[in-house]
């Protein structure tokens, strides 16, 4: 398929910009064809406009309609093909296997979304019938359902650039919802967001949907991340990538004359405690799954574990040795774009140049900076070296894990009090320890926004239970997910129908419940009529 | 009961600031003894650290403790006997029966989020069963529940000062949910507000609650406001007051290092649509619901119907020429203090100022300024005027109304649409009319945390289905209700526990369902054991 480099806006391909830009082979150095063009401001307020339009017909869709749109879009995506595939290696450097992988996971959840707005119970509708004979006064009827927030802009991650990008999550849970969804695609894949967003404007086409139902911006800059924010028809923000990113948003959302909320996932150092039982049981098997987590996609995930809190000893000792003896055996790995590669390098050297860090591994082999490659690393310190220093508790973004070696089990405790909010901590030990550390699990619990026990925190399960959020700075707003179906929360909001006939209720309210959805029905959850 | 004029910091009464203020009377212009005392920088320092020590033990208590201590807050106010209605009465110039009705409202909500947290449910459970045979990859075991976010600062209001004020909603829902509560009290009350924090005093030392459970602190100046947003071991504010009040907040809470989700209420203009079929059939009832409706409690709450929208004609006439006879039948009220009395009349001034507004009636009886006296008002504009100037839709907090006359339906939805958000819009109209004006009820949907049919938007009834929220400017944060059982899900944040085994769970978590809530289990809704 050819690319023609352009957005997409409101169902037409478009570009009136002069700036261009190209895609690079991280794994070639190399520019990619096409060129694309940067977005003007008058193109992002063509498409704000156009998705403002949109809502109005979009959110009265049934729920039926939606997820026959979303399932559009993942059947069009499918029927990419290899081109896709083979496009996201060129952009990314990111297997087959892993490309092919994520893939599924996007168009599962596309498909889960699709699921959530066919089932239709997330509206979490509620019912209180009124009460004319309660004394001093007489009880109204009141119903209430969540409705949809309106346009809501998406960033692309770098990193997921199917699953986290233009119809990954974000962008699937708004628009089951029943919201406009703008794009801005991250400008290290563009071909991959252009090919995407053809299938979506596709399916958006075949299944009847308004015109400004989606865009896709291209471009790069932070001024085009500003306009969308200010942009007065924006309602909502999802955004995954750095903490710097993410709180620019978050600013500039906070600064206009209607704030707008943000739900920007940023990332997060992931510490994981080893404590004594597991020690003395099983560290090679620990090491082994670490090393597995720390250098999967090269580390390029938010959930990768940057920190190892374990109990001076030979049990800890033995357990860094075998990483490090694992690290030595990896592979250095294309990383997404040579910004990353550097930032990850630097990071590496200015933990180094601590006197406090020492690296205690790195691969054999060494990595190529043409081929925009990054080194496993495997670097050590001790709890009061790093409680002194709040550098070392700073996230480096790559396939690198640091062991925290503390005295005793306060210091450990210390540690965990130090961090800042995380989207995930991880715990291994034997069900005795994990008892025996209450404390820590205590200081966690209010730390992060997922705990894992024996297992690692990457591989993100999309699922109702599952929470990818955290306090700040792993997000922006501790009280959403931006993974599973509770995502779909983040683009909705109550509404209240106070006294309303029958006829003029939604559907989700009426007595009848045609659409068999749970209820909370006089404060029981029901799927029965009233 | 002696007032002593102090703070009550962490179970102790105490207060070492130097500058004092006193109450004053409204209708009698006069101050009343005794002299309190100003909170310090230091003491707001203490109030949070205790609150952040108390945190650890306290959100750890069962449901049923909290359920006890709520239920204590609601008997120790009740045993404050007539001391609270006479001290509330002098304080506020609210009448005795609207602050007996306000206390029973207060120890209502307490009960209600009582129940709530003894009752459990509202930790939104979640329960997904591990699948360690799924292809390609194991599922594991992920359970999800709701936990609270830490210390909560309350700002009280004016208008409420019992049910939205110490031990008002925000501070119910915020302790049930297993947060500590700083109030900052209002300046205008601090007799109410010192009594009910003694009995909340009281009721944290009978149940055995930590003692920085509750603090209350006594002052008024913004660098109060700013000084407990800016605290680092504030996590979240509710607030209940002026856009202006609510903004201030939200823009320091915003700018923190760490930012914190700030729940502001801030009112809004509530307007009212009547439709063509209702004008016709009872526009004298109408006239008697809406002019209750502006002059209870001398206009002061949020939910005032600060607009009536209707199409130019005899029907609409005669409902305006109603609402006018009774206005100038109704008498002027002394409001809660003297600068929410001066603002009233300035905002009248102000509209009347306008050459498209004219004053249609006000009340026979003079308004007497010593007594701080609000004199109810009936204004009227045309919609071409409301239109083209947005100051004419800026809230005047105070007992007077606005007729906006539509030449045709087409303006009464442009109305709509120039609205910023709302607390409520309501429609009156017959069950024809409501079907008919579809785009209308589309267009405030969007606007608005509640529609209201054939009612009136005073008198939020507290339950599971109410929303006392919307769109900003209304609230700062549209997902949240402030009133009814929801309230509670500002102050609490999801946490997911992954492959932990059953002893380490929270009990809300584990497969039997020892406290018999409502929980989600592999997608179904249950009160079953797993």
């Amino acid at each position: 398929m050819e690319l023609h480099g352009k957005h997409v806006i409101a169902n037409t391909s478009t570009a009136s910009g002069s700036q261009m830009f190209k895609a690079v082979d991280p794994a070639e150095g190399q520019e990619i064809e096409p060129a694309f063009t940067k977005v003007t401001e008058a193109e992002i307020d063509r498409a704000m406009q156009a998705a403002k339009e949109a809502f109005e017909s979009y959110r009265r869709r049934t729920g039926e309609d939606r997820a026959v749109f979303l399932e559009a879009i993942a059947n069009r995506i499918m029927d990419l093909g290899d081109d896709l595939i083979k496009r996201g290696q060129r952009e990314t450097a990111l297997p087959e296997g892993r490309l092919v992988a994520e893939r599924g996971r996007t168009v599962n959840q596309l498909r889960l979304f699709a699921t959530v707005a066919r089932e239709g119970s997330w509206v979490n509708a509620r019912i209180d019938i009124a009460d004319p004979q309660r004394k001093p006064l007489a009880k109204p009827d009141t119903r209430l359902m969540l409705i949809p927030l309106g346009p809501v802009v998406v960033f692309s991650a770098s990193n997921f650039p199917l699953a986290f990008s233009v119809a990954g999550g974000d962008t699937a849970s708004a628009l089951a919802a029943g919201n406009p969804v703008v794009v801005k695609a991250h400008w290290a894949h563009p071909g991959v967001s252009e090919l995407v967003a053809r299938a979506v404007q596709q399916a958006a086409e075949q299944t009847g949907m308004p015109d400004g139902v989606f865009s896709m911006l291209q471009g790069r800059g932070h001024e085009i991340g500003a306009a969308l924010a200010k942009h007065p028809a924006t309602t909502a923000i999802g955004f995954t990538g750095s903490l710097r990113g993410g709180r620019a948003l978050f600013d500039v959302a906070a600064a206009r004359p209607v704030p707008i909320p943000v739900y920007a996932e940023m990332g997060s150092i992931n510490p994981v405690f080893v404590l004594t039982g597991a020690l003395q049981q099983r560290s090679d098997k620990i090491a082994e799954g670490l090393v597995g987590s720390v250098t999967m996609g090269v580390g390029q995930f938010c959930t990768n574990p940057g920190l190892v809190i374990g109990q001076a000893g030979s049990a800890l000792d033995a357990l860094i040795d075998k990483a490090s003896q694992l690290i030595e055996q990896a592979l250095p790995g294309s990383m997404l774009y040579q910004g990353l590669s550097q930032a990850y390098e630097e990071g590496i050297t200015r933990l180094s140049e601590s006197d406090s860090v020492d690296i205690v591994a790195r691969t054999l082999q060494g990595a190529d900076g043409a081929k925009t490659q990054g080194a496993p690393h495997v670097l050590r310190t001790n709890a009061a070296s790093f409680l002194n220093d709040s550098q070392l508790a700073q996230e480096v973004f790559g396939p690198s894990t640091m062991f925290v070696v503390a005295d005793h089990r306060q210091e450990m405790e210390q540690v965990a009090r130090s961090l800042e909010g995380q989207l995930t901590a991880t715990l291994h030990g034997t069900d005795e320890d994990l008892a025996d550390y209450g404390d820590l699990v205590a200081i966690l619990e209010n730390r992060v926004g997922r705990i894992v026990y024996n297992g690692f925190p990457t591989g993100v399960e999309v699922c109702s239970s599952m929470n990818h959020g955290g306090p700040y700075p792993a997000t922006t707003d501790v009280h959403f997910t931006s993974v599973g179906s509770d995502a779909i929360l983040r683009f909705a909001r109550p509404i209240c129908y106070q006294g309303f006939p029958q006829a003029s209720l939604p559907p989700q309210l009426r007595d009848r419940n045609e659409l068999n959805i749970w209820r909370m029905v006089n404060e029981s959850f029901t799927q029965q009529d009233y």
